[in-house]
Order: C-alpha cells, then structure tokens, then sequence
C-alpha cells in the first residue's frame, strides 16, 4: 500500500511514522508514505498557497491551485483509489472505514489547515471526506496520522500477532472487556479469580459478558448498530 | 495550563508539539507540556512495564506498579484536576469536553498501547476515560495528541483571531459552511455570487443556510442535539 499525504506541514506528523508500528510496517516494505510540502506547489516564490476568504469572515483558505497541481502530479505517476479530504465537516472515521481503505493500493490524503480548503478542490478532487470525530484540529495533520495508524495496524502482517487486531474494541461493535496483568494483588486490589482459574471456556464467557455490560454502560448506541 | 503525558513512545508525540499552534501556545507560555517515559519507572533495569495478560489472549497490558509511581510523583508536586486515559473504552471525546478541559490548570494524560492498561490503574487513578473515535490505534500516544490539540487551541489567546474558533464546526452543532477564495474562476468553476456581493447580511443568511443544508445532509445526528 502507498499513502501519499499532502500537508502544510509535514514536519508536524512525522514523528508517528518514525516509532512503533507504523515504523515497523514502513520498514517490512508493507506500506510506503510520502509526505508533499503543498508550500512547494506555491504559486509565487513567496510561497503562497492561502488567501482571504471571499464574503468575508476570519481564517484563511487553501487555493486550489497548489493542490491541483500536487494531485496532478501524483497521477501522472499512478492511480489512486481514494483521494481522501480530513475535515471536521464529514462523515467519521469507524472501524468498517478503516477496514476497507486496509486494502486499497493507493491512496493521497489531502490535510487541511486554517480554515480548510477552497471548496472546489473538494468538489473537483476529494472521492472521501472523513472526519476523525466531532471537535475541531489545529489543523488536518494529526487526523492524517490517525487515519494512516487505524488503516496501517489493519494491513496483514503489520502486527505480530493477527489475533491482536480481530480481539480488539470495535472490530464486533462492543468494547473490551478489562484486562489485568501481574501482580495479582496490589495494595489489596486482586485481579478476578475466574482469570486465575485455567478454565477457559468460563473465562471467553466472562469476558463476553464483561465486554456486553460495560458497552451498555458506556456506549449503549454501539449496540444498536450490531447484528 | 498544565499537561503531563505519561507514556511509553514520548518521541512518536513530540513533532505535533514542535509545530503550528501547539507549539506557539507553549512559546507563550499559555501551556506546559512535559513527557514522562513510563519505562523510566520500570520495575527493574530491562525497562519492564508490562505483561501477559491474566486469562490468556494475544497482547501485552501495562502493569500498575510502573504507572503509580509516576502519577505518585507528579501528583507529590502538584494538584491534578483530572486523570484522563486515553483508551478506545471510552464515551468519545466531542467539542463540548474539549471546552471544559481547555478550562483546567493541571491535568496527567495516561496512553496506553499494546492491550492498554491493568484494569485496577482505571479503578484506582483515573478520573476520566476519553476515547477520540470509534477506531482502534495502535497506542494512545496520537489519541493524547488530538486531545491535547483539541484543547489547547480553545485556551484564550491562542489562536490569533478569537473569532476563529467561535465560527468553527461543532461550536454551534452544525457543520461548516463552504469556503472560497481566489481565484473567483478556475476551469470554469466559478465562486457562488453571493460571496462576492459585499451584502453581508445575504452572505451569512447563505452560509447559514448552507451550515444547515450540509449538516442535514452529512451528519443528521448532529441537529437532535441542537437547541
């Protein structure tokens, strides 16, 4: 898989594709990411790339045309299945998203910034809009790096152990149940005795029952959603 | 304000912090970010922080014993008004938290990441659990980060212009408007008339209008919720 981020400032989300998993997945060759400073699609040598809204009004805008140009250069190399748009004014992001863009070749992820994008880039170039949840960003970067996280993880062979992506939150629509580890007593807070007891068919049950009760309680709308 | 992350990847966070606004929030000295390395509270010299899982199950937890001391210390040098765990487990982080936390002094941020944390951490410490959307991460350290940017760009005086957050989605339950700026045609694309009118009071009738339009059409939920 190849994601190719458009930003204002590259350096911002760069540290998460240097540590952890997605270092992992980028050094196994199981995906590939480029960043793309949009400064340098400027349109003069002072590096222009916003401007004044028009009607008036605070903040300031991307202009099509350093991202116009950008996209175009990129598909001149390849085809991109999704040209995805972050932006708070969109669907959200859940597990089914991420599962299905896992499996996509390629992919350009345009971030916005200040107060986001000419609307006719959105309308010309955007296939997917995506939102990573209801409250707004400095800027679309972290919510780039959310999305190639929650996608990267997804890919086969990204983590050790598959097992770890199917067990987690979300995957079934029900959160986790809680897990413990060592010491089993701590200051006289002790670890549940069904979690000591080798039995496990009893212990899938609880854990079952655990994750059921504490989605109800939590996040009692996931439940309406699952089959 | 105050904001101390506990973590096991501080550098897979640092870039969002080094950058754009969050970084010239700390230049002003409007907040304080410190990074605490759990594995600098490690049980012995491997860095030991975690551990199989009680009951079985692929994936590593955070023990406690590393977690407490860290807090212990921090909490030894000041008052908290929240602990706040990062975790898919959560109700989801919105505009309306943001806003409330954005008015705090002192707060810890807890990540997790493998399997998260030892279930009597959340029982014992933690005050308030916050999950930024229904997607799983690799850890919490990019969640931590979309929080703390989430709140930190509320803190008054840290954006340049007030009004800008004011006018941001979710503020008022509605999406954004679309925005437009040069040039007024590209590849016969033109900017609405309206926006150029200089009738101000037509120009936020129209965005008012298309707020709500948008918001019908993209994200309905958002208007159950609105007065």
């Amino acid at each position: 898989m190849r994601i190719d981020i458009i930003t204002v400032s590259p350096d911002l989300i760069k540290s998460p594709f240097e540590h952890s998993i997605i270092k992992r997945a980028i050094d196994k060759g199981l995906v590939d990411v480029h960043f793309h400073d949009l400064r340098k699609y400027a349109l003069n040598k002072y590096g222009k790339i916003d401007d004044y809204q028009f009607g008036g009004g605070a903040g300031m805008v991307l202009m099509i045309e350093p991202i116009a140009t950008c996209i175009a250069d990129l598909q001149d190399e390849r085809n991109y299945d999704e040209i995805i748009y972050m932006t708070p004014d969109a669907k959200t992001l859940n597990q089914q998203t991420a599962n299905t863009l896992s499996l996509k070749e390629n992919i350009i992820i345009l971030t916005g910034h200040y107060k986001g994008v000419d609307q006719r880039v959105r309308d010309k170039f955007i296939t997917k809009e995506i939102s990573i949840g209801d409250y707004v960003l400095s800027g679309g970067e972290l919510a780039a790096a959310v999305l190639c996280d929650a996608v990267i993880r997804l890919i086969p062979g990204v983590l050790g152990d598959e097992t770890s992506a199917l067990t987690d939150s979300y995957q079934d629509n029900l959160l986790s149940p809680p897990v413990y580890t060592r010491p089993s007593e701590y200051e006289g807070m002790k670890v549940p005795d069904i979690l000591l007891s080798g039995n496990f068919p009893k212990i899938d049950e609880w854990r079952a029952d655990k994750a059921l009760e504490h989605t109800k309680n939590i996040r009692p709308d996931l439940l309406e959603n699952k089959d």
